[in-house]
């Protein structure tokens, strides 16, 4: 069982060394964890954010755990060298085409967001966001056009085996849960859309035990506002799920808390390739200050032992040492609380008992 | 002042009645309203639903008064006959590539919203979504790849004068209100937006007095959620205002009270040629019941008024007639009132004085 270990830039580090300790108190057997340069971290020592080393070390491991990349300092950099290329790469190199963000307040936490606490505290989601498709992907460029005018352009496009092998992530997801899948498109204006919700339809007649929706991407900006509990499992593609679940993040009031797996389509000995890391970014303000929230990133090695390591009984445990450190008041700054990144580790460490 | 009234499909017809009802009660003079058909209306009569004599009505007229498309009757139809491609296409062919969607809370209503009141209550923003490009035009279809799979394809695209025109528009927005003005792109995928990023720029320069900001779509997203007190005027391209204008609609917590411009690049001699239509859709369940709510119908026609007509004293008599008539409890069922359409137009003519 090996573990790439990649801290990344700004609170990334401090984040990852107390997930780590939490995967040392579970004591595992056999697992190797090997330490890697990502983002600003890797650009400062190699030139590039994902070099060819970080690359290796991702595909010889059975899992990567992911802290956070960005640094005002790479700003003025050309796009593809700055920090967030390299979680495109990874995504685009290791074939992680399926991104699993899991949306729910813990109890005791509704009033930190800025729904209703009645709202708030109804939200239990799960977004399928693909990752390898779309218009992140596809040719994309600058031109002249005829008139002498500039113009940006990018194709947006979905192939029917690309929506297919989501579509199956989502189907099985939501036999997981409630049985309640929403497919979000914009098939009134989109081909792309179209092709989507035809894939969906046709994957679906081979799950009749889950009941499919499809909704449009305006309207399901509208819901997750109104009635976000009345969502179980989301399934869209990756422009849309990117704002969507990032949306539907926020309506649970605690980025810091919120982890997420991007699963690949390998599977290891132990199971599927994957790659964890909490969904806010690296905090380039508190970094260095023993300030920035754990959480996100212990939930992630939660998720990983679960997916990559079909150690479901090992992650329920670190989810419910969280969820009972979170109670017994182990909050951070960003929860209105006081504790620092170790702190808030100490915390769920004891809680693992 | 030639007006056409397009009052389109299910409840259209009930609301569009109120809003005309409004606007002879001004008893403003020379004005002529001109009925004409669209959507499944224009579908069954001729169809399309956007058909010649209806596109010649909308370009002999000054502004026009647009319903709500929409039937179900219409679903099994091919897309360019669907009623919603009527919006499409006049955008299109009148190029109203402008669009504002003011969202503020009326005073009382903050209870509606499913945030939190304070957080609700302190939404007063503008969103200026551009509508003639983007992936909504570009070149779409679907094909069969190298490998035999079916693949949607959809190219979104920006040249520098399209953007150029909307930033025009927003800069002047911002600057007849807070002097704040926040691009919405996603400058760190797409190259669409890195145009659109670098004109919102360019143009900035000649407007000093407005301090721009730049937002990626996601953390703009989470921004409506956490804190949409934030924002004043908020531009964006096309696909992702529709996004955005949804969500910060539904944030406000009463879509049907919700009105909209889309200005095109034609002067007439009273003002910008434009169209003007609630956000709420045709809502065929409560069609013909007389249970909608015509607030934003009658909404549309002051903004009507105050963009193309210049009349912005009787804009804003319309507008303060709706706040106080909603202060005085004229609520229809979408808001936990029993005021029926009708009722609801009374009590605005009678507050209209
Ligand atoms: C950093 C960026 C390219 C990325 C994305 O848009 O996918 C991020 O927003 C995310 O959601 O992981
Ligand atoms: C009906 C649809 C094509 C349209 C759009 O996507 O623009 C609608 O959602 C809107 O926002 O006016």
């Amino acid at each position: 069982m090996k573990i790439a270990i990649l801290p990344g830039d700004g609170i990334g580090p401090e984040i990852m060394a107390e997930a780590v300790r939490v995967l040392r108190a579970l004591d595992l057997p056999g697992v190797e964890l090997h330490d890697g340069l990502v983002g600003a971290a890797a650009w400062r020592a190699h030139g590039h954010p994902l070099p060819p080393e970080t690359l290796a070390l991702m595909r010889e491991c059975d899992a990567i755990l992911f802290g956070a990349v960005g640094d005002p300092a790479c700003d003025g950099l050309e796009r593809h060298l700055r920090p967030e290329q390299a979680v495109l790469g990874m995504r685009k190199e290791l074939e992680l085409f399926a991104n699993l963000r899991p949306a729910k307040v813990f109890p005791g936490l509704e009033a930190h967001s800025s729904l209703r606490p009645e709202v708030a505290g109804a939200i239990d989601l799960m977004i399928v966001r693909e990752l390898n498709g779309d218009v992140y992907f596809g040719k994309k460029g600058m031109r002249t056009t005829a008139e002498g005018q500039r113009e940006g352009y990018d194709i947006m496009s979905y192939s029917g085996s690309e929506v297919r092998r989501i579509a199956h992530v989502a189907f099985r997801t939501a036999q997981g849960r409630s049985g309640k899948l929403c497919s979000v498109d914009k098939a009134n204006v989109l081909e792309t859309s179209q092709l989507w919700r035809d894939v969906m339809i046709e994957v679906g007649a081979e799950y009749p035990d889950v009941t499919l929706e499809h909704m449009y991407v305006d309207n399901a900006a509208m819901q997750l506002v109104r009635a976000p509990g009345k969502f179980d499992t989301i399934v869209t593609g990756n422009l849309f799920g990117d704002i969507l679940s990032d949306q539907a993040s926020m309506c649970v009031g605690s980025i810091g808390l919120l982890a997420s797996a991007s699963l690949g389509a390998e599977q290891t000995a132990f199971g599927t390739k994957g790659a964890y890391e909490p969904i806010h970014g690296s905090a380039p303000d508190i970094a260095g200050k023993g300030l920035a929230n754990p959480v996100a990133m212990i939930l992630s090695a939660a998720m990983m032992l679960r997916h990559s390591f079909s150690l479901e009984a090992e992650a329920a445990r670190i989810e419910a040492a969280v969820a009972s450190a979170l109670n017994a008041g182990a909050l951070g700054a960003d929860l209105g609380g006081d504790m620092g990144t170790v702190a808030i580790g100490d915390a769920v460490l004891a809680a693992l008992g």
